[in-house]
């Protein structure tokens, strides 16, 4: 059964079908990943390129590794260190990356929608790395799989996702992806973080951690953009990690064998105490190693039959 | 026949044969990059090194991925982001880059006569990525290989090219190589942006565009460099615009059939008029697309006969 | 005989016998750069990941060029133009750079120490490019390789060098290295940059170079740090040169066929006069070709068993 589908822009566009067909894609790449000789053929003489207008070391380098692992060719353009940013529209640059015979473009981009102006005007496939608070469906996959493997199955699960719900990419594809396979989802965080009629999504609204968090299977801590100044949504770092940071004790509230997750990099102490660090309960590190193996199904499906053949 | 040389520093040395040779060969390399597995073994293990003095995505990109398709090994240089800026000499760390065993060296750098330094004092071939306002050979080869393949001959033809002939180095590569091969050009352009005496490189003055662009078969519009600040040669943009932007209406002065390139980017409406992006005349995506086989046609002549035993 | 090591962190903890292993290897591995076709699979499906916390091309590029030699994977991840930067612990980038499968990583950092809390948590091996004033020990091995190359031999040679002894990381790797091998070290400065108690160390402390530098068989000259503002441990770059600046005239008083050789860049008429700089006593570029070759045989040895099977 293939994907069928030119480009992988949202989560939202996609059916529960083509949720399970690239996490279990995935399965077989991870296999791949562990191997001691971590490489296939599978786009070997293909073109990826990465184009990045936000920096991301761990986005940009998980992309960058899935495609040379399956022998593609990988350009790097960081927008900032380029002449792209000399009064050329987003459009223009694609197309003259095209133009050099690209065959998948990954872009990051702080507006949201720049992904579907590429979409619309390139026959190279266009894999979505994050469009401002839009959505970052491999993120949202990756998170998928990794809750997949862990509790052996999406649906009937309770997936409570905590922080700041409205500037989150990374919340907006979890809640739109978790829905359709069949969890329920819960978002926490504090008023002023929390969409307005966000329950339309189909989600419960909680303000408070402990009472949000009760009987979940799953606890994602979404990152404080500390780094964004200029707009505070909260009054103050301390007083925020006070009432939301995941501490071992607040995670008593959860499931037993509820596990932690964060699309990192985790500000410790100011989302998750650092005594969860080394927790048994803590997967963040293997949604990093899940990421790439999706990256690679997610390039590897879009690719179709010409990527299979070889 | 072999273009026996070990470096391509300019347009100006090659002789009419030369400039054949390397479109020809460049035609070979199309075909190569439009096949579904881009990618030839002729510079295995070579080393191809791009060392870039002044930022360009396009032009780096084009010859990153020209070297990797022929399976190179490619280093990337950008030397604002590097050590290179501290006082050492530009052919101190070009022989640096050779003690690594580098076997060609793609150079662009703000000082005219650069790559001149370099070719001298090395082994490795030395390629001109651009420098100063002297000469882009690629550039000129690129545009001369989409001239010839639109319209099947260069001899003959009737070329002109609109904007600042003075700080163009494409324009002088072009000048150089459309003249050897036979072609009439013609540059125009405000009298403040033409170099005094330019007719003895064989070309005609005019400085109004509808006048200059009668019974041209080919126009080819510089880049406006809006973002070198302090120096201005033109009172102000919109004037520039008005009298000098490619329109419709103006293109109807050439001859029916006329195409319409540039170097890029193009700032829409201050060179070429947006309505004129999606029109059949218009090449220059084409150019981008042969710019990546002429390159790859050049890194193949310059390696000679080990890279056409391997 | 093996290794024996998951990393390379410092010359300090080398036995003689791993130091001849390595330069050992690294002869076989200069002989495949010397190659044509300069490509083995070594490292074939291998991931080598770059992190540079502080700029450098030269380094960096050799290790890149020694990966790909090799046919690893490689990823640069340059600190400054990456979002590690946001608040991240050093151990946290490099669990999640190893999450996505490295087996190698190579870092520069300006505290001493980084690479050893990479090596205490990673799995992956950990190559120390260069860790503050401590240590860099690939720089001491190709100088120690380079030296063997022309003496012949390391055990009963003088070695000088010269400069800021106390805070350079050559100096300090050379001194470890060179005395375990059997040279006799003397260490050349003003007083205000050779470390209390160096003798320690097995070396002699000269003020005056040219007394210093009598019957040496190498002199190693090190790079004065001039980009390094707001610290000054000599009154005048002036004055230092007039006083350690090593010309022809003051080379006689070394031995006859005393080689000169220097970390790189060059200040040339601040350490070295120009008019050696092409004078046969100089092997400061053959140092650079020892580079890649040293680092080619540290990433194959520290892949053990895995990598000679492939």
């Amino acid at each position: 059964m293939p994907l069928n589908k030119k480009d992988l822009l949202e989560i939202q566009e996609l059916s529960s079908d083509d949720i399970k067909l690239i996490i279990d894609t995935a399965v077989s790449f991870k296999e791949v990943t562990g191997r001691d000789i971590k490489k296939v053929p599978t786009l070997r003489g293909k073109t990826v390129v990465n184009l990045f207008y936000e920096p991301s070391t761990r986005t940009r380098t998980s992309f960058e590794l899935a495609a040379k692992r399956m022998s593609a060719d990988v350009i790097n353009i960081a927008v900032s260190t380029s002449s792209v940013v000399k009064g050329e529209t987003l459009l223009d640059t694609a197309r003259n990356i095209e133009a050099m015979r690209s065959d998948i473009i990954v872009i990051r981009h702080s507006a949201a929608g720049a992904p579907y102006i590429l979409a619309k005007g390139l026959k190279s496939s266009v894999i979505n790395a994050g469009d401002g608070c839009h959505e970052h469906p491999t993120q949202a996959l990756l998170d998928m799989f990794t809750i997949r493997e862990k509790k052996g199955r999406l649906d009937g699960l309770t997936v409570a996702i905590v922080g700041d719900i409205t500037h989150s990419r990374v919340a907006r594809s979890n809640i739109y992806g978790l829905t359709k396979m069949g969890a329920k989802v819960k978002v926490i965080g504090p008023a002023t973080l929390i969409p307005l009629e966000v329950e339309r999504l189909g989600v419960d609204v909680h303000y408070n951690l402990n009472e949000g968090i009760k009987d979940a299977d799953v606890v994602i801590m979404l990152r404080v953009q500390l780094e964004r100044q200029g707009k505070t949504y909260f009054p103050d770092i301390r007083e925020y990690s006070m009432q939301y940071c995941l501490t071992k004790e607040r995670l008593r509230f959860a499931k037993e064998d509820a596990i932690v997750m964060h699309p990192g990099p985790v500000n410790w102490g100011v989302e998750i105490s650092p005594e969860l660090s080394e927790d048994k309960s803590t997967v963040i590190l293997e949604q990093v190693t899940n990421g790439v193996a999706v990256r690679m199904a997610v390039m590897y499906l879009l690719s179709g039959e010409k990527a299979t053949a070889s």
